[in-house]
């Protein structure tokens, strides 16, 4: 089993609830992985919904209350709705009795009208794999701090790397190949996590240092096929002490498999 | 007092609940308008959480369960955190026993760090007003169908109007000059009604027909000053039945202010 879907595994203890066991690989910063967490409750509401049909996200928003640490957890999830093609649904994240994240999603079926495809965005343009930059091209600060960084592998674009020698480029935009550690192939659960993966943009304004979420949804617009993914970063808006950050995952097949938005507060 | 304050006002009836009058006012095709619902729970959290110092929305996420209709309403509130600078919570909005939808929000204050303004972004472009499209202009059974489109002028670029004429132009954007009926002055809550109160976005590939919300998530980023606001509506990705619409919401001084994106439904 991959070391994704073995630390994202839950158990189900009936009615709605699940036990987890957090796992420190996916440590960062301050916490483990926002991601990494919402990837967790996802496969809950997995095993929850598929069973009536609606096995995967569709849409996932996730508000972060506490920092999740490395240990036991429980996923208390609530149907909301559960008719037609669609499942609303209420979950929370919870350890030593502190909620870390709340969670609102809709399941569905992402196989329904997969085929129809009417997308104007463009894809996301990157270097060769060979010329983009890697985790072994980061200076070891950076490593010691993120564990995270050996769960997957991240190429970036060189063109947005200044901020890890010093010279941000000012962009607000950051941009990889993606693909996780075991070479586990993407699936929707997944791309909750690589939406959440790469650092925070604001490095590239140079602006350094745990930038945490207060708010993080994730659209799944379809089931992604094997291989490399693609994924962009972009923030426009530094404001008030906040910032939000898009997001755009890319399949191998050129497709646009996921689209997120978070708003999340500004380095001190 | 304006038709906005007295149709999204709620009585406190103690422990977190809140009794409402839907106004029919509001009706847009099958149900009431979402942005409307919205800024009605919005105006209970501000209820509840001001006396906390934490009077504004700064992220509020809603997922849509069933259609409103006029009449009685009642919110239910959950603070699910309260501390710091910002406090998280949860919302129903229920009609009959039913819930019409189920929110997430994070409320704050939003003159925090209000003059900290790096935006790259740039500021909608509109004609002037009086070369833009009102709703005088619509072909009688749009209006018809939308008693909505009385309660504000929302005056369109007529380079996105063609839809209205058969001739729509496959851009994905619509855009317009906002300002709510009785020249109410925009605030936090209102922004949470003015990132759902243009057409559905798809009209302009000539998809024409009620697009239900399945989840909408706005970013107030900073008050609105007093005039009249810019609203521009986006879509990128119309695949598997669904759809992705952003907003930006800029005001009188220049100032990105709210930032929303919804995934919807494709109209049959």
């Amino acid at each position: 089993m991959s070391y994704f879907d073995r630390t994202t595994s839950v158990t189900d203890l009936g009615g709605g609830r699940y036990d987890a066991e957090l796992d420190g690989g996916w440590k960062v910063g301050g916490g483990l992985n926002g991601g990494y967490l919402l990837a967790t409750v996802g496969r809950a509401l997995r095993e929850t919904l598929a069973p009536a049909g609606k096995p995967d996200p569709i849409s996932v928003s996730a508000y972060y209350l506490s920092a999740a640490v490395a240990g036991p957890a429980q996923v208390a999830v609530d149907v909301r709705r559960d008719g037609g093609s669609t499942a609303v649904v209420a979950a929370d994240l919870v350890q030593d009795g502190q909620t870390r994240l709340t969670v609102l999603a809709t399941y569905g079926d992402l196989d329904r009208d997969a085929d129809d495809v009417q997308t104007t965005a463009t894809e996301i343009e990157l270097p060769p794999r060979e010329e983009c930059v890697g985790k072994d091209h980061l200076p070891p600060p950076f490593r010691d701090m993120a564990p995270l960084l050996s769960r997957f592998d991240a190429l970036q674009d060189p063109a947005h790397t200044g901020w890890a020698v010093g010279e941000p480029d000012h962009s607000g935009v950051l941009a990889a190949w993606f693909r996780l550690q075991d070479e586990r192939e993407p699936d929707p659960l997944s791309l909750l996590l690589t939406c959440d993966a790469l650092p925070p943009v604001l490095f590239t304004h140079g602006r350094m240092g745990w930038a945490p979420t207060i708010e993080l949804t994730v659209h799944v617009r379809a089931k992604p096929a094997p291989g490399w993914l693609k994924v962009r970063h972009a923030t426009r808006n530094i404001a008030g002490g906040m910032f939000e950050e898009d997001c755009e995952v890319w399949d191998a097949g050129g497709r646009l498999v996921a689209q997120s938005r978070q708003l999340a507060r500004v380095p001190r």
